[in-house]
């Protein structure tokens, strides 16, 4: 059965609306994300847009702040000083990925951990793997939410994350095992340098595929009955789109789909949610419950 | 064949005196630790006394601040801050558990990340799910160094970490999937809602015990000439010793042993690793090549 994290993003976003309506109602200001987009990468340029076109319908205000490639890291610096003691901006993101003169990790650093709406930096990081509130990054956030809204059992369930980067493989395997539901899952985490990753997925009750490889995860790596989440969004040639390219799942959706309980498809499944996510972080950076003012 | 961790951290603690006193030599003050306990528990007490001596053997001077278990969670706020401004202390630790009516969370973040050198900090702790420098726990950082000094090869290896707990599990998985050596291990974390704990743990090159239940790993659940890694400490009572008790492991030693390639005894073990990392960490602190100053 697919997971529709469109549809689920869609009920999310009116949620959200409805909370900003009250707010407003009661007075409070109006929730107010901040992006800083550097160059005109088509990836970055589409998640920027996605992520504007979300707040109108949650209500949000936006600021789009744009930079040609050539932004030196000071003016960068300087900019993420401004919004950090900007009191209209609730929350804020840089767009990843930055050209290589500058220090991505420098630039998460420098961003008040408490507008850190990506939840990249290292104060969220570490108190989200001590299991503290904090601003869990948007991607494993959105899955936890799928998860949860599906009822898809997780407690003593085989995990398996494929992939380990800091933004999605690492968080997700630290929320699966926190004790919590969704969540208590015993979790395997596989990467490039793992034997056997096909046998150690097909004995999982759950893998989630973030490993940017289309079509690593074929048939014979899934238990029948799994349930299937795809992270993967590579863009691949297709001539036969208007944009000239396709998004491709980790995942050899065809052939597992029929195999497996649940799956998500792409697009539409964690794209969404990711997106979704961020707005939920900047409910709770406007709202200061996460971080008290 | 015994991996004796007594050994390696006296060896260790010998290149901490030799580097120290090429410090003196070159005119720069002696590191210096100091540690906060309150009460008198008994496992307290005895932690705190290794590592004011293991402070004397690297050549460190050592501070201990100490309290009667009424002290309110104010007074033990006041000292971290005078901890945190004293120039003289390089790093420092308070000693866990504390009394129920303080906030250990609140205690822990309270300390200069840059002298939290027990590692507990959400910064220390984010940094090293990242991969950035930062102050690693010691546990967690002593069977590294194990793992290293052993020359036990861990690239590809499925590496279980049984438990979850924050200072050891959750950071002793990270550490060992890390694209580094020693990690680059396919790691499984097991806990309590873990089903199949005994045919998971079969599977596994290197095991790390660190539940807390005296003889708990057995050997039906190790893989012959898998590496086993015991973090457990627990005090059984025994009539036997003139303390009344002695210090149990989570491996059951005797019928283990004879089956893997490299174990850990308890005592000699992990324990001394564990005051020694804490030594390095100080080492780190009075060098400033972490956090610079």
């Amino acid at each position: 059965m697919l997971i529709d994290g469109k549809k689920i993003s869609d009920d999310i976003k009116r949620e959200i609306a409805q909370t900003v309506e009250s707010m407003l109602a009661q007075g409070k200001k109006r929730p107010h994300l901040a992006a800083v987009l550097v160059g005109h990468d088509g990836g970055s340029e589409t998640y920027v847009a996605h992520k504007i076109k979300a707040c109108e319908q949650c209500g949000f205000k936006s600021t789009l702040v744009r930079f040609e490639s050539d932004v030196t890291e000071q003016q960068l610096l300087d900019t993420i000083d401004k919004l950090n003691n900007d009191n209209d901006i609730d929350g804020f993101i840089v767009q990843l990925p930055l050209p290589r003169h500058i220090s991505e990790q420098k630039i998460i650093e420098a961003i008040d951990y408490r507008k850190d709406v990506d939840g990249f930096h290292p104060i969220n990081v570490g108190r989200m793997s001590i299991g503290l509130p904090c601003f869990v990054s948007a991607t494993p956030a959105g899955i936890m939410e799928l998860l949860a809204r599906y009822n898809i059992s997780t407690k003593g369930a085989r995990c398996v994350v494929l992939g380990r980067s800091n933004i999605v493989g690492k968080p997700m395997a630290t929320l699966m095992m926190q004790k919590h539901n969704p969540g208590d899952a015993t979790v395997t985490v596989c990467h490039s340098a793992t034997k056997d990753i096909k046998k150690i997925c097909a004995e999982a009750d759950i893998v989630i595929a973030a490993l940017g490889q289309p079509g690593f995860v074929t048939e014979d790596m899934i238990k029948p009955g799994a349930t299937v989440i795809d992270v993967g969004t590579t863009r691949v040639p297709d001539s036969t789109r208007k944009s000239g390219f396709r998004l491709s799942g980790d995942v050899d959706f065809a052939n597992v789909e029929p195999k497996c309980s649940w799956i998500t498809p792409v697009p539409g499944g964690v794209g969404p949610m990711t997106i979704v996510s961020l707005m939920k972080n900047t409910l709770h950076a406007a709202c200061h419950d996460i971080y008290p003012e």
